[in-house]
């Protein structure tokens, strides 16, 4: 049945399956160590105009996300997140797996603020017994956020004054940042995140690869012996190829760009005709995941021609569903999607 | 170059890419859910002969330690195994990470001994305040071992029985179990092991994939909610068809064996070769991966024409090295290192 | 200067310390394994009135919550508390060092509600993918809480009756018991406590003690070889005599009830002195912490003369301080505070 | 029944508790932030002879060793300790709870050599793929060790010389420092120590204290926000002064080197008796602890008049026993051994 259950409801775009093919029988050193790997942190810095940073290739989002939090806090330190950032919620306690604390703060759809952090802050310091608390070691985003919602330039540099100042890095988890790079209604560019944030990583898994995350460390920061960190977390591939190669495809001929451009204009004629049908939206968003709150009996009907994610109950007799487009969205997809809806 | 490094330099075994490839555009649920991970469970079950038992996907080999390791011992528990086990050394620490210890014991051409374990085990509860120490509460053994070698069926018997009356599960580490079954000299077969270990996997990184292995558990003992332990380790895949379509094709028409024959046969023609050339044995290794004796210079003559794995210095003018088959060793890659040893 | 800080401002209550002197030269057994550390257990069991309940000793309130929360959770639970909770705000991450996650519910004056359990329960178990999520496994209230209120009977059977639904044990902090039990305002004895809870323990560190919480596992359900899995957590004292001597002390001839009862006598005279002064109280609290809401000038006039501990910031103009009393608060303190509020 | 099972039978030294009794009344602030462990860091400073030194006070040794090793290693570090260190052997996994490897080198009679410690390091450095290991990342040494021998001045020296030479910190477990000070054998001094361990701590538990262990770091290297550390670790006992008082006592008119001297003589007293009826010693240990080989009839008469470890079996009819003294020996204790030894 046709899908808009998530991003990665297929395998991976055909020109990075080519190259994979292509590749497969080169034999290569292991643990990324190979030449694809290299080759494809070089495209990587091209794309982001800065041959400075250093680059990593981790399999997943959340192992992603546990291995950066816990080899930069230190010991004494937690996380900054949003009520309903990834992390907080989401990922079965892995970040407390590594013995740390996610410190919540307010959202405004997905997103934190600039205020609530510094209030946040300066209530932690200003207590006089901080030091029985966990402290705030680095802030965590993502972007697009777990709604599909973007930070503006604006308000990311406001973040990240806020981050220098109390000298914790700023972490932004990109898991879906094709799709927020290239949605019409973003001023951010990956030049400014590289800017704005300590770390960063630029999402494979849900952007056309197999598998996959480029973690991207900006300010010479990246941790000291960071493969062993990595291997005894077991997050260490033998075969570094499978993200190199990956890697390597995604950043040629802008393929990344491209595949979350088509993503983004496949999601605007979903919201089109969203809007048409009459639905509502749970919350506005400018990227490939669209929420729209529905009845029980719409999404009884959508589902006989359809799979989405439920996402929420919003009272006795709505849900939340969740219609997600990516590089493999195809016209009979949506077409399918329109039969549902009308 | 051509090289004898290690079972894991080229990516995949043909028939699992074709099949990347053909399943590539089908929608699927992801984490697992899919119909290629249930019906290369379907596979498996078959290959072993019991439908009885319960099996999960997870990427690769630390990782594999680490969760099973983790999941299955109680808190005051830690792992018994050789010296030369994986787990004891060349793991960065990775069952540490997680808060047990490993507990060593003797090792004989790679392999755990019954008599040392029940030494060890009788010392452990002979001593009066052994609840200072760490309990021992699963063992762990590798086959094929790290040094090639392999157990008797009477030795994972005897192994099995102690485990049995001691009440700890045995964990069998297979890695590279295909060259394992598939080698002349061995009488265990996968319904053997699937009777006298408690949980094994079935390696794939090592036999043809790009990454996944198969961890069997084989007595109704698969850790409640395992996929939640799985996620917040940071293991759990989103495309989990990535696992699934892999071992898919590696249980379909016997691949996965005939991969293990392949890499056995190559070895046979290695063996054969380095023993023609006058060259010593490290240890007799009955797999795919040979360990053989080389002055410095002999090393360096080999280095100009393949690469290999220096293991270790064995005294000060000679060396040990590895030279490793698998699916992928060529004709070609024989005749290079033909070249290379005379 | 007299000292309203907190209830742990002097040493042993000298009925102890006595104790501790007329048994010193005794040769006992380490760990835990001495005479009185048996008698106190018997000496519990009977002011519980209870044969059937395992007592175990500790050295103080985080190492208690740490220890008992993370070798009774599953791998995949988390531990249930009020968004106010000591092990939610007040611990510096200790439950988080042990790898489990505080699931934050909200608070009422310091208190959960079994409405509020239940709703995020069905919450929890309804989300299709709350398998992605950390389970709830366990309830944590304290009692008296982190602001001195007290469950009614009633609302712990509530509260006991749910865990009992979704078999969770339920775990009472009971850091200051003593002045809960002997409050005028509760209708909970210690048997109501052991009935409803599944473990809870029985403050000796604010209660008179110089350090010392007794564990009460009340379901047959301490958790096996207890001893390893506390030293492994380095909270096994090897004169385990310190905990056993002043919990045979404390629970002869009344002495733990003793002390409670005078702490809340003072905490009554206390109470009457702000209300008779016109001092607003930030929360009506029926035990030994009273919290108090005063303005910059007031607080500085108070300072002058008494110790008290300033809570937090309640607006630009107003803190909310803490007075505190126990076994050791005399007549000549009440005497400096009248003089520091008059 | 008279003890010679260990150095912790008794409670405290009568001078501490005498002091403990003196300081009850007195109002403190909590958390070590009292007087008294003020004046104790003073007076070990003036006793180490070193202004410079910083100095935190912990419960007990398991906890101290967890707490230290912990805060000061790097992610992909783990500790180098003899095979017989007490954290290999007997803290039932305490530092693998922190996630970190114990690097084991060979012992002799209880202590490592500067030697071994090079050949492992250079093995390690030497190895290709040593950031797939854990990296040692500092040395745990024991003075007294666990079987009571001592380093000399220049085994110290050596160690530190090659701990330095790869920026490895040196941390001594002194439980029994005071034994070893004041054995007639050793010429290290604690200005020794502090000059050549880089953190080291002085044992109270097994030294005349109820509880408590004073750790010093020696070169400015106190982690970072160690109090929020220790907390998080359920190590911070809230009634600090606990530990204030009684190393304040420890380190007034000599006491810790009294209680050393005066338990090295009663342990002279033992060696003597015990030559004198022709017992053998396992090993020749010039501290508190004697290592005595009897046969199983010789153990069964002197366990009908005194108590003693068992420590190990031998053989087929001998075993180890410990005879530990301290300040709580009586010449009543000593002529009850006689009688037993006769």
């Amino acid at each position: 049945m046709v899908s808009f259950e998530s991003d990665y409801i297929a395998g991976a775009h055909p020109e990075i399956l080519k190259r994979l093919m292509e590749t497969n029988l080169e034999p290569m050193p292991g643990y990324g160590n190979d030449g694809y790997c290299e080759s494809a942190k070089e495209k990587i810095k091209k794309a982001i105009g800065r041959e400075d940073v250093e680059i990593e290739f981790l399999a997943g989002g959340t192992q992603t996300n546990a291995v950066i939090i816990s080899t930069m806090l230190a010991d004494y330190e937690g996380v900054v997140a949003a009520a309903t950032g990834h992390i907080s919620a989401h990922e079965a306690g892995a970040i407390e797996y590594t013995g740390h604390e996610v410190l919540e703060i307010p959202q405004h759809n997905g997103k934190i603020d600039a205020l609530d952090l510094v209030k946040f802050l300066e209530k932690f310091y200003g207590d006089d017994s901080h030091d029985h608390m966990t402290f705030p070691g680095m802030v965590y985003i993502s972007h697009p956020t777990e709604y599909g919602t973007l930070y503006t330039k604006n308000e990311l540099q406001q973040i990240s004054e806020v981050c220098k100042k109390y000298r914790m890095p700023l972490f932004m988890d990109g898991a879906r940042l094709g799709y927020g790079l290239m949605s019409q209604a973003t001023d951010v560019t990956m030049a400014d995140i590289a800017e704005l944030c300590d770390v960063f990583y630029i999402g494979g898994t849900k952007v056309g690869a197999l598998c996959g995350e480029a973690v991207v460390f900006t300010k010479g920061n990246k941790p000291k012996n960071f493969l062993t960190s990595v291997k005894r977390r077991g997050a260490l591939l033998a075969k570094g190829r499978l993200l190199g190669v990956q890697f390597d495809a995604l950043f040629t001929d802008n393929l990344y760009f491209e595949i979350g451009k088509y993503g983004i204009h496949m999601a605007e004629r979903v919201k089109e005709m969203v809007t048409r049908y009459g639905l509502e939206f749970f919350m506005e968003s400018p990227t490939n995941q669209q929420f729209v709150v529905v009845t029980g009996e719409q999404l009884k009907k959508i589902q006989k021609k359809v799979r989405v994610s439920v996402w929420e109950q919003l009272d006795d007799s709505r849900w939340v569903i969740r219609l997600a487009t990516s590089w493999s969205t195809t016209e009979a997809d949506l077409k399918a999607l329109e039969e549902a809806l009308s």
